[in-house]
């Protein structure tokens, strides 16, 4: 699959089982210089590192490791700091590639030195992880957080390749694995009912971990962002269909400190509040929400915003999301199972009774 | 003056004396949101920064001030990442502008702040000094320092305007102003005999602060800065024309830890250094040569490389630099008065005779 973005931007997508043994040639053919410094984390890189690193090693390049620890908590400029600290004593130079080897907080610390370091070197990802297989790698966003609030801290760049070997999830704990199917979902409901049905229809077999079903899960899911970011590279417009549950989510997440969520369950709670919304102010029947409430349910991902989360905080909290402007928030409504719809703010005591 | 880089990334560049009551106006034709953080040093911001801020709140912005300390030494991540705390204290969203105010420093961490905060705010820059009116704040390269070399974390980012007041000048430390002609001066080497001959003639004006000639100066810079820039915006090739005079003038100014020269000081000895090499290669004339040394010497600049530098470790420091490719190092050799040409590995022996 290519995520095409003009000719020097455009990216291929390579989607399979058992594929890591390939990463050096592929890397090869789109990397000039001699050095790449792979990215990890200590789970990831004993469970994947070797392999991934002998076929770079067998495709001629030198390969550095560094190892950055594992959670959301470091993904932090402190971070990227150390892993330019790191690029520089492997003598990286802007020919050289960086390799994000793990989830979603591997490839956007890496993604984000990568991006900066000299201006910009190769991006290689290998995404790990469900979520990162069929959203944080694909589409280009980079970032650490801030103090402040997730992601605050980014750039927009594209990788040169993203291999997404869905053998590496069979190590994948199960609540990670249901934090993905939370975005494999959301694909299904922005933009695809067929591909919504088949989730229906097969879920059991995505939560069991068949590798048929989850290759073409996180197929469907890059092919649906592929060609959302294809449209809207930067988030001008189209792109923010992506967002769907995630305004909530975001201020979900931030609420409970990121400890009580992982993304995806937050995302998971944002969807369905997002579809409670979109009936509240009729634009979506019953039915539809209740097929996408139940999806939530059976994925055993969480549904329900807890009741002692404050309505004001989480008001305050998505008026300052990075997507509202001027203080608006753009919400991201289901109108049908597969369509959605943009709505600038909602009158809030819509928003409260969502809230009980 | 307008850079052209493609429908959604080009932009004016305003230039003239007196014209920094239009700011506001300017910056409003092109920012959508109500706020600016205006980015600047206490010397910039107690001569420039009411007048600056007045305009812009005419034109209807909430404005916000961070002053970062004055000097090289500051450009880290660490301002930074104090930049992105005003930001979000200011409640910046990502319609709203960063508004560079000053010389090279504040340009390039401002600019590398609105890169990257939220991935991307809109940038205005404003330079005060002639450095930055003819170099930093065209191009859109912005950066940081790293403990290990100059600029080592940046991106390349277009502002959406530069005003370039040359009145701003009028309170230009000497030194800084040498400095500055330094890199027009290079323009003229590395594309403009005519301008290059027009600065023979001019010098003397231009070190007077003649407002006039300024203006000539830095619109001939810009012109040339300009069309290097679109043609190849990232440096892969041509751009490199424009780093004549800096393979060895970042390896000086690194060598004497910052202290000794100011940047456009090393580039001045980067460029008769650079200029002899090409008579030792039998690329250049003597009597070229002797122009463009002349003239870096009449502009009270300095032009000889000094005898305690070490050659190899200038070397060591070359090919570590990030135009580097696999540790080899392409010079920029002037072939003629206004014409340069890429030369990859000269000789070392070569190399060493520059130094005594």
């Amino acid at each position: 699959m290519t995520v095409n973005l003009g000719a020097s931007r455009s990216y291929p997508i390579f989607l399979g089982e058992g594929i890591l043994p390939g990463l050096g040639d592929e890397t090869r053919k789109r990397v000039t210089g001699g050095r790449v410094l792979v990215v990890t984390n200590p789970t990831v890189g004993s469970l994947w590192g070797r392999e991934a690193e002998r076929s770079l090693a067998e495709a001629g390049f030198a390969v550095y490791r560094a190892e950055i620890p594992d959670g959301e908590e470091y993904k932090t400029l402190d971070t990227a700091a150390h892993l330019y600290d790191r690029a520089f004593e492997a003598g990286l130079d802007r020919s050289c590639a960086v390799v994000a080897l793990g989830g979603g907080v591997v490839g956007d610390v890496a993604g984000f030195t990568a991006a900066t370091y000299m201006r910009g070197v190769p991006l290689v990802q290998v995404p790990t992880t469900l979520m990162a297989q069929v959203d944080s790698s694909v589409g280009g966003k980079v970032a650490v957080n801030h103090p402040r609030g997730k992601n605050i801290i980014g750039a927009f760049y594209q990788p040169v390749l993203v291999l997404a070997d869905v053998g590496t999830l069979r190590t994948l704990p199960g609540r990670e694995l249901r934090a993905g199917i939370a975005e494999v979902i959301k694909y299904g409901v922005i933009s695809d009912a067929a591909f919504f049905g088949w989730l229906e229809e097969n879920l059991e077999r995505l939560l069991k971990g068949d590798p048929e079903a989850l290759t073409y899960a996180v197929e469907m899911s890059c092919r649906i962002k592929a060609r959302v970011v294809e449209a809207d590279e930067t988030e001008q417009g189209l792109r923010r269909v992506l967002n769907y549950g995630h305004t909530f989510g975001h201020a979900l997440e931030a609420l409970t400190g990121y400890r009580v969520y992982v993304h995806g369950e937050a995302v998971a709670v944002g969807m369905v509040a997002a579809a409670k919304l979109s009936v509240l102010l009729g634009l979506l029947d019953e039915e539809s929400y209740s097929r996408i409430e139940q999806l939530v349910r059976r994925a055993g991902l969480p549904a329900d915003i807890p009741a002692d989360l404050s309505f004001e905080a989480a008001l305050t909290c998505m008026e300052r999301d990075k997507k509202a402007q001027d203080g608006r928030i753009t919400f991201v409504l289901p109108e049908a199972v597969g369509r959605v719809g943009f709505y600038p703010d909602p009158p809030a005591d819509m928003l409260r009774r969502l809230f009980s």
